[in-house]
């Protein structure tokens, strides 16, 4: 009989909970408005057995920033079959999943601040736009990028973050529309590259040559003729 | 006769070589990097005496930020006459010699980190992004932005941010080719959310309607029907 005996949880199992409740409390208010009381009391347990598993809230902040950018890094993965731009469309439906998901937390970390700033949290960051900028990298079947190509998708990643920002800050449009705009946007910048440099031309035909008449780039086209006409 | 004998300097005189000094040493090498002890002896004074005017190496490094702050944003100031494209041009070949001349410091503020990353910094880069915003919507003739327009505008600022920084990590791309394609990347922003937004469009087309056939935007123009062709 179990009745009324809580089970003892391991050393892991323990970490694993207590970083899941603090993400679920990241989700509802920024990481500095969440103290170890709340966790603790959350996590049904004592401040003081937090920090035997955690030895402060900064080490438990990066636990947790650990899981939830190796869950958004797993977002991006994508198999390699099927038009591109359907392709780019699922992952950004997935990665506003994650921001929606995260709302408070997304937005502390990536705005940086005392608690969230740190070399170690940067260092995560950075990971996972490597990882984003790998895998568009792998789908774009490019292995050894042009400087222009690397500065067309990695300030393409840093305009999807601020996108997802500036959305989470009173989610006045539609995300569906901004995760369409987000795979039209790279298309256009990627053609701004293309209109000046040859090499990028030269690439960008060849991406978009498979291109289905009823998928995004071809949307975007139709759109931008209607908008010039 | 003065020979030999220093002048000695006021309190806010000294303050303002301190900090002009620590800005020189930052456009070398990261914050991060540079001890109170090389600004003490770049500005010919004693480390004591440094901590006299600062309470401690994060309070000069604020005031360095406070004053390369209020610089950039005086070079984002542009005169309302001519043509649009023209005028985002020069503001952004103003941008890219302040990127140019602060390089490491410019880097580390905005990557962030243990030096670089507080709360009064993280307000002060705000502070420079808001005067950008606030510029380009006073140049638009827009006084209250849609949230579309407010998008575009905010994540074209963010895409300059990281388009620099890719620049800076090893300047293999000219930047007088990265200036006008932050122009062209302007109008294909605004274009993608006009071809989802019926005000956009009309915003876009005002403002493109008085654009010359000289300028940046229809330089771009011509440059993607001879990359379509």
């Amino acid at each position: 009989m179990t009745i009324g005996v809580r089970r003892r949880m391991g050393v892991e199992e323990r970490r694993q909970q207590l970083i899941g409740v603090a993400l679920e409390l990241f989700s509802q208010r920024s990481p500095d408005d969440v103290s170890i009381d709340e966790i603790a009391s959350a996590a049904g347990i004592s401040r003081p057995l937090v920090y035997h598993y955690f030895p402060g809230k900064l080490s438990l902040y990066e636990a947790a920033l650990t899981r939830a950018s190796e869950d958004l890094a797993g977002r991006f993965m994508e198999p390699r079959e099927g038009p591109l731009g359907a392709r780019l469309l699922r992952v950004m439906r997935r990665f506003f999943d994650f921001v929606d998901e995260h709302g408070p937390g997304f937005s502390a970390l990536m705005r940086g601040g005392p608690a969230v700033g740190s070399t170690a949290t940067n260092a995560l960051i950075d990971s996972v736009r490597q990882a984003a900028y790998v895998q568009i990298l792998s789908h774009l079947r490019v292995e050894d990028p042009p400087a222009r190509l690397e500065l067309v998708v990695r300030s393409w990643i840093s305009l999807a973050e601020s996108t997802a920002l500036i959305w989470l800050d009173g989610r006045r449009i539609p995300r569906a529309e901004l995760e369409v705009q987000l795979v039209h946007d790279f298309a256009a910048l990627a053609a701004v590259s293309a209109a000046h440099d040859e090499e990028m031309g030269t690439l960008l035909r060849r991406v978009l040559k498979d291109e289905p008449t009823d998928g995004p780039f071809s949307d975007l086209v139709a759109r931008l003729i209607a908008l010039a006409s």
